[in-house]
């Protein structure tokens, strides 16, 4: 847990999110390189991979890096993975030998455009915060029935949709969809009342597997995690999702990070999941696995207004390990891809200011939240930006993800859809 | 609605699947052709068109119908597939003048093999068949509250996953998964008991959209329709779909024919749909569209006897259509690509015999059915082979999907995932 010192100076901060222990993944372009490659943040700098590549640093040219996500390294494996990050940072640590011929691959931050920095391939969303359960069971069934029976046994999750993941920064346009006013019989088709964040963490799939795995396989699958804000429409979850689940309700967006955070970067900030409160089945245990001590802080900024902290929650208080949602994921033997993307869920904490969705923080509404400056907040209002920073805090370093931020733009009811 | 002759004798029979009318989409290898490549069939020969297109029968070639899928040629849009379509009757007409350089493009139905007609980008199933509803929600609720409030209002679906569609031939393996039984307060991890099929039509998206989509938009979206068995396990779904909807319950596999069949090709069997038990929003609406006239005739046959007839539905009982889910499916902004997948839902009819499920066919399982030579089944056994066949039957022809089946082999219940 000791800071790496790298001859980029501005990568040696204590509490910058891309010292040289990260290599975060992402994807850029600029004047000189319009098509999108990859590159890693260092400090304020990103390092173009692609011409490093290309340059023989890292043997063999695979054209791993010139392409426009992660896809095909991830595809390579851990064993991969570990000795790109082996060679990074022996290239990049202080007293390299080799840093005058890699000052050409840097690229100042102010001068690039990020992109995805993965191609999602499927998307599927968890429920598995404890707190997040208990506190929205509490508000739609009562405190005595908080859990369904299920809960404290399945990873319980479901499928959404990879066409709607978007990067972060993109405006989310609030949607229509159809509600059921509480004064009338028939729904209506009109722009949600009720736009709610999620500030959750995604894992992505590195390696893919046919059949059921096992929860240590599970685990080695993992690539890494990104930030993850998944968009609802409390109004029209309410709505629809009986019996199937929600469908349009969290269709419109979810935004990612720009960065890829591996796991291997996050493996000093492993932390136990929390006591059980029932056993569960063995083929969730028998193999241990982490949650991480990865603080999420989202602030909300209206139009007219400064930064109002939200929430400030931790992926620690998971009940559910990543690998534990993968192995349940992959246990009628659904077939799991490279850049499968596995959302958290909501992750609220035990706290009122570790709760992580407007549904939970004003409860169901009913409790306006007061920003800075005056202005109140049931859920999300047009031009109103949600910013999620996360990080893992060491002694004298962090792992950052950087940003994952959203602005809201208003609903467009007329139909001009083929316009 | 007349059946075009062809200068191939086989496809010239009033029962036959494949006359000059259909010109289904599927992707085939054989000995000289190893790389899968599209092709249609006629009666009982395919066309090999990457071969055709490689000769410049279709102009410009665009190298649309060497790739092991039909994706690139649904993105070219309505015009083109009706271009094509055209073309095509042209040059295998009777009569036609080219019928002597188009021997070579034959190919025998007996050496060739098949492969998924296209690449699934994502995977959505609905819950469309108002029989079906009615059924499944008397079991669980009784009669007096079978529809859900929103039913009548919303085609109800969830997102599935694209990576566990199969084709047609393609072995089941009996899924493992967690199941609560009646006499215990904990689940089991064990093999389903409750193993189901669902016989379903599915619609290819051809054109892809961002954002909304008006009703008329999403009619013409729609490439064509594939035959669907929706593999589900019962007691998975029974513990595990609550809030959320089901999820590893159908993530095992979904068996798809191998045959695209085009829009076009059916537009003489296109019907309205039921009358409206309750006035649609008018999103739904402001534009006319169809269900089709497509019969369904499933048969099972055991491991140790013949094929018995279990269930024989159509597809034209339906009370949503497939632009009716598409255009919901979109309300939330909610983009669409080329090669997504939407099922219908178990299509059930009013009859005891049109029935799309053993759930429904055995009532829960409470009312086993007999098959030919005396055996019972109540859910699907190992060894069973499911067989669908669907055709439109015109006055002198018929527009056939061919055969989409799957046979159950045992569950695998020990942990042997790595090896």
């Amino acid at each position: 847990m000791t800071l790496l010192i790298s001859w980029i100076q501005s990568a040696n901060s204590a509490d910058g999110d891309f010292p040289l222990n990260n290599l975060p993944c992402g994807v850029f372009s600029n004047a000189a390189n319009t098509q999108p490659r990859c590159c890693t943040a260092l400090g304020d700098v990103v390092i173009d991979l692609a011409a490093m590549e290309g340059d023989g640093f890292f043997g063999e040219d695979l054209g791993l890096f010139c392409r426009p996500g992660w896809n095909a390294f991830m595809a390579e494996g851990p064993t991969a993975w570990a000795a790109w990050r082996l060679r990074m940072q022996s290239l990049f640590s202080q007293g390299s030998p080799e840093a005058d011929r890699l000052s050409r691959y840097l690229v100042q931050r102010h001068e690039i455009t990020l992109h995805m920095p993965f191609e999602v391939t499927e998307f599927s969303d968890f429920y598995s915060s404890y707190h997040h359960a208990v506190n929205v069971g509490s508000l739609f069934r009562g405190a005595d029935n908080a859990l369904m029976p299920n809960w404290l046994h399945v990873p319980i999750g479901y499928n959404g949709r990879a066409s709607s993941i978007v990067l972060s920064g993109t405006d989310i346009r609030r949607p229509m969809g159809q509600i059921k006013l509480q004064d009338s019989d028939v729904p209506v088709f009109a722009p949600t009342r009720r736009l709610d964040m999620e500030v959750e963490l995604g894992a992505v799939i590195g390696t893919p597997s046919s059949g059921r795995v096992d929860i240590g396989q599970a685990e080695d699958m993992i690539f890494g995690f990104v930030l993850l804000n998944d968009w609802s429409s409390r109004d029209i979850q309410a709505w629809e999702y009986q019996p199937l689940g929600p469908f349009q309700s969290k269709a419109t967006a979810s935004s990612i990070g720009a960065w890829i955070v591996m796991k291997e970067a996050l493996a000093p900030f492993r932390r136990q999941p929390p006591e059980r409160v029932k056993p569960l089945l063995e083929y969730l245990t028998s193999h241990e696995t982490w949650v991480y001590d990865i603080r999420l802080r989202t602030t909300l900024t209206p139009p007219d207004g400064g930064p109002s902290l939200v929430s400030d929650t931790n992926y620690q208080t998971m009940y559910y390990t990543f690998a534990q949602q993968l192995c349940h994921h992959a246990t009628s033997g659904c077939p799991m891809r490279t850049g499968d993307l596995l959302g958290s869920g909501t992750i609220s904490g035990p706290d009122r200011d570790s709760l992580g969705s407007f549904l939970e923080i004003t409860r169901g509404g009913s409790e306006p939240l007061e920003l800075q400056g005056g202005q109140v907040r049931t859920f999300i209002e047009d031009g109103d930006l949600l910013s999620i920073h996360g990080y893992a805090e060491g002694e004298d370093y962090r792992i950052g993800f950087g940003i994952c931020e959203g602005r809201i733009c208003p609903a467009i009811p007329e139909t001009t859809c083929r316009s």
